[in-house]
């Protein structure tokens, strides 16, 4: 691969520290960062391939830490629901009829339209592992994948079993940019042995833990009335937090399960447009974040948001927090877009390798054009990018190194063919699950 | 002009009980539309002007009922910040240099990005009416306008008799697209007998009444302090209800205050973005949909949002409501679609020309495609539109019979110059408010 020079009107880092760069560059060798500065000390070698973003916001991927890719065939099917009924009387009655191939292309269809709003890096849960990942390895996004375990399914064993080795035939795939991890579905759905039995196979194959945690209040209170105990205090006897754990939502943490959180290797997933959409409640997260806990931004599925679009959820965390504080500086721009990014990074234990424009990091990155008229004018890039950017407005992503979208284009694949194939999909499970059984 | 007939994929009248129609028709004669049919029932007349969006939505023209137009020269300007800090030490001295001309090309970007984004009709409230009225006819957008009137300003009476002026001026005017109102600006910005003057004239030339109302708990205690009461009565006291009244915000209203508005001819707008960003409160938007008060929705200026985009207040006021009354039922995107079209129509008192598509009113409509990776598949096209579809995702917008935006364009001016001069504009601004005075 010939080594690229990018040039944006501005250059935001999220390195800690930096302040965006106006009229800066990338450069990029191989699948990484060579260089950040300003374009002004450049010097060009004519063999360089030279992008001219000068009109453009050139910043990191963003990272979606929690999400359920394939949900986006339910999309807009079933919604003003609370958690509980949309799950039980909706989701899992079309998910029972849910094929290997359904999940391929549903998880096709969620990758372009994260692709294409934005983001480089998923962290996916759902079934049929073999072919998220290869949906994954053939886009080229780069995702964290597990499988989501239900401890109470008479198959959980054969399940756990099964998701041991698709783990370890992933990992590192996709030159790197597949990782694993193995995915107990929530307290409420995983008996004490079984969490017992997937920390054993998470310390043996060293692996990191995806759980839902906390979620409503139901679940506080189901798992008070089951063991008498707290949620976090539930996994912690089952030894979750003794590997590194990806927890989403976190609505109803108290203050001394975020004081113990924070000393242990966990990374919250915030999912501020689900748990707004399900009711469930406002995660804590101004005092997460004051307890250093990394917390990342996600879309959970679009079943429950209904859109997998990380501006929409940098934009709705910086105003429910504000809103849940009554505090108009709780939650700034730049929380909301560090937290999408380098934070967001760190929650997958991934920030060694991207969330920030850095000598050295993966080469994942995106470019959104200003030459709208609802972008201009820009007198601030960061607020710009939280409050007023929509998903649509990025015109190219890259990662490790290699282009995905251009001129708001996927690159990769049919897109048409995805929507054809996914819609008529979509149609048939529907009716599957309209029609009496 | 010729008639004209656009078949849609769905049709969404939002006329009373009337279900969305797949595979549509709307026929339109000179500025009105003169049928709603299923498309099978269509007998086509070659002299027609056809137009086939049988893979888009149609549906009315969002109502945008709170705006201050020309503020988007002041997006991303000041963020972060909470109200009256945001409005003393940021936004009046910044307007304090505005021009004539500055608001001019403000509102024309305004325009745009509205239009573009599927807004058709909207409310504003700020200075300068001329260039106001002027930029709205050239573009051939509908509004009702009203110049903000600080009543403890030295020449509020001057003021106001302009705004009277300007009132008779510019009403019917752009083909009757353009009506007006008087707008005491605030409870706290007006001591009584200025109130009492704006009535009079109000009723003299037969205006309505655009006005701030209970938007912080700031302004209930300086109200209390000053006056003994609460914001309702002392509008009630000054006469402001003996004319229909177009209220903002209404964050701190009362069950009384609810009660007794719902009796008045009062229209609310509601607009959660800009409530959220300055952590003002939530409305009690099911209260007042319950007592029967018309709630449209608005996007506040865009110095407090950072958007003008329709689309955004839909989903915020869905979600926002689900999670503040903690039932993920109580306000539906069915709810949230009336109220960015026919409660919105209502709240301005057009109820009888706009707001839904049906023969007789006004051919004010929009067009969403469809084929997008992140609008597939299409279960359900309310949800959809509420919690899917986003601003940019518009691409036909028509106001009284003509369009004004085809295939996601501006058809009228030029779109790139309002964007040049807007920018430059803004930037003289920023400069002139940061240098010492």
């Amino acid at each position: 691969m010939k080594t690229k020079v990018i040039r944006g009107g501005w250059v935001l880092t999220m390195a800690e520290g930096k302040a965006p760069i106006k009229d800066g560059m990338v450069k990029i060798v191989g699948e990484k960062i060579a260089a950040v500065a300003p374009w002004k000390d450049q010097q060009l070698d004519p063999d360089w391939e030279l992008v001219d973003a000068s009109d453009s916001i050139i910043m990191p991927g963003l990272v979606n830490t929690h999400t359920h890719a394939a949900m986006v065939l339910f999309r807009n099917f079933a919604d003003d629901l609370p958690l509980m009924a949309w799950l039980q009387e909706k989701i899992w009655p079309l998910e029972e009829n849910l094929t290997a191939e359904d999940v391929y292309w549903g998880t096709r269809l969620a990758i372009n339209e994260m692709l294409l709003s934005g983001t480089t890096t998923f962290a996916d849960m759902y079934f049929f592992q073999d072919e998220v990942a290869q949906a994954t390895e053939e886009s080229g996004i780069r995702a964290v994948l597990s499988r989501g375990l239900i401890g109470v399914n008479p198959q959980a064993e054969k399940n756990l079993a099964e998701a041991v080795e698709q783990a370890k035939k992933w990992r590192g795939k996709g030159e790197g940019r597949i990782q694993m991890m193995l995915a107990p579905h929530a307290p409420y759905t995983c008996p004490p042995d079984f969490l017992k039995e997937v920390v054993a196979a998470a310390r043996h194959y060293q692996l990191g833990i995806h759980i839902h945690l906390s979620e409503t209040r139901d679940e506080l209170e189901q798992i008070g009335r089951s063991y008498g105990k707290r949620p976090v205090a539930y996994l912690a006897e089952q030894g979750i937090f003794s590997r590194p754990v990806l927890a989403a939502h976190g609505v109803w943490l108290d203050d001394a399960e975020i004081s113990y959180l924070s000393r242990q290797k966990v990374g919250l997933a915030h999912n501020p447009s689900s748990n707004m959409k399900l009711a469930s409640g406002i995660a804590p997260v101004v005092k997460m974040l004051t307890a250093k806990i990394p917390v990342g931004l996600g879309t959970d599925g679009a079943a429950s948001n209904n859109r997998l679009d990380m501006f929409t959820e940098m934009r709705t965390a910086a105003l429910l927090h504000k809103l849940a504080t009554e505090e108009p500086t709780a939650l700034t721009a730049e929380t909301a877009l560090r937290m999408a990014t380098i934070e967001g990074a760190r929650a997958l234990g991934l920030e060694e390798q991207i969330g920030s424009l850095e000598q050295g990091k993966k080469a994942d990155l995106i470019r959104i054009s200003l030459h709208k008229s609802h972008l201009t004018p820009c007198h601030n890039p960061v607020a710009l990018l939280v409050y007023t950017v929509r998903g649509g407005d990025v015109t190219g992503v890259m990662v490790n190194g290699e282009w995905l979208v251009e001129d708001g284009k996927i690159l990769k694949g049919d897109e048409e063919e995805v929507c054809r194939e996914t819609g008529k999909r979509a149609e048939a499970l529907r009716e599957m699950s309209i029609k009496p059984r």
